[in-house]
């Protein structure tokens, strides 16, 4: 155990077609992976409405409150897409066509009808940003201050985050193990808050399930330290088993 | 067009098992697809960890900022099931046992090997709760002022909505009609900006897509007032049509 930095981040979905239940969100779940390879935690996501004053606040609270932030959606060429402009006024600096992004669209649209003025929204940025590849569209992220405006179709999204892969400063990844096992979570509840209260520096999750006709759970523990991990998992699996359970090493 | 009431709601996601992408959020969705039914907006997600500190902010501020708050996990019997004792903290109230809570669970585990201390945790409610009833497993969800708590597997979550279906108060449906077609949204950005504002009490979002080979986007519109959606619905395909494109009424 040591006294390390925790390198924490915030994650802003940004859509009325989540909030109205008529998209499955997949970027909450896919940036936390990718953050987690990174060395930095997801510690918090807000989802809210194509709305500008609701995104200035979430963006200023979490902005302030994390080390990165980061955004899915509203960076396309319609005039549902208000991200840049909503992030220009919660940094109170004025949004700018971005000289290296236009000629981006430019090339990109080139055999495409080339770039209207639809399609020049996608080059605006805040004054200060740098952008983000896309290989995919054409259309880059954006990096203004701590502070990354990603895609919110996710497929765009993995491929940004791709090319953010080692950019970020974090520190060691969180780590995890899961132990399964054929029990009612509410019977060994004791056992586990003892398990995670002898190896500090290690988290416990308890998460039943039914599954194949029967019911259970899987206990998954948490640290940076691979050592703290593996001696936690150990005691686990060695109290669950003397306990007359048949614990698993893995997810059942 | 009437300047009726528009009811809204916040969700809180708690669980560490969210944030770290291990587990797929289902709840989101469904909860929304729910309060559409009922009248009710969804107008803002947090995803907190199972840090009590953390809950009890976010419980604040969405209480008293939308007209219900429905949360979401850590009501089960293991230690890191903290989502009663934190809301009860930002109310200010102590956590009592629930005598028909205990009298529910009493009777689920009477053949299950009895209650436990670990079992009785899912008694316990903020001062001056009422039950929400889950015919699953026994443990039953909360309701306490405006704040509604949940459990975390969706298919109890499902069965606790159903439990609260036509008991709350809201406004009339958001209503929503999707307009597809094969172009590139950027070509029609100014045609979908100029007919939202020709219908005020419409929105119009537009969602690009890539399908079988070829781009598109689903232009979705939504609006409480059946007339006023139908009337921007039918604008809508008139005037992609005369703009050469080939739109359909529907999703594509």
């Amino acid at each position: 155990m040591t006294n390390e930095r925790i390198w924490t981040a915030g994650l802003i979905i940004i859509g009325d077609e989540i909030l109205s239940g008529r998209t499955q969100d997949k970027n909450v779940a896919q940036v936390a992976q990718w953050l987690n390879l990174q060395g930095i935690r997801l510690a918090e996501v807000r989802i809210v409405p194509d709305v500008q004053d609701r995104i200035v606040v979430a963006v200023n609270e979490l902005r302030e409150g994390y080390d990165y932030l980061f955004t899915t959606g509203g960076i396309g060429p319609t005039h549902d897409d208000i991200t840049v402009d909503a992030i220009a006024a919660a940094l109170g600096v004025p949004v700018v066509v971005h000289p290296a992004a236009r000629a981006i669209l430019e090339d990109y649209y080139k055999d495409r009808g080339g770039v209207s003025e639809a399609r020049l929204r996608m080059a605006r940025v805040p004054d200060g940003a740098d952008l983000i590849e896309n290989k995919m569209s054409g259309a880059p992220g954006i990096r203004v201050g701590n502070i990354f405006i990603l895609a919110g179709v996710p497929h765009i999204t993995t491929l940004m985050l791709e090319a953010l892969s080692g950019q970020l400063e974090g520190g060691r990844p969180l780590l995890s193990r899961t132990v399964g096992c054929r029990v009612a979570e509410s019977e060994v509840a004791a056992l586990l808050a003892e398990t995670e209260k002898a190896y500090p520096g290690c988290q416990i999750g308890s998460y039943p399930f039914f599954k194949d006709g029967r019911g259970g759970a899987n206990f998954v523990l948490r640290s940076t330290d691979a050592e703290t991990l593996d001696r936690c998992a150990n005691a686990l699996i060695a109290a669950l088993a003397a306990d007359g359970r048949e614990p698993v090493d893995g997810a059942i």
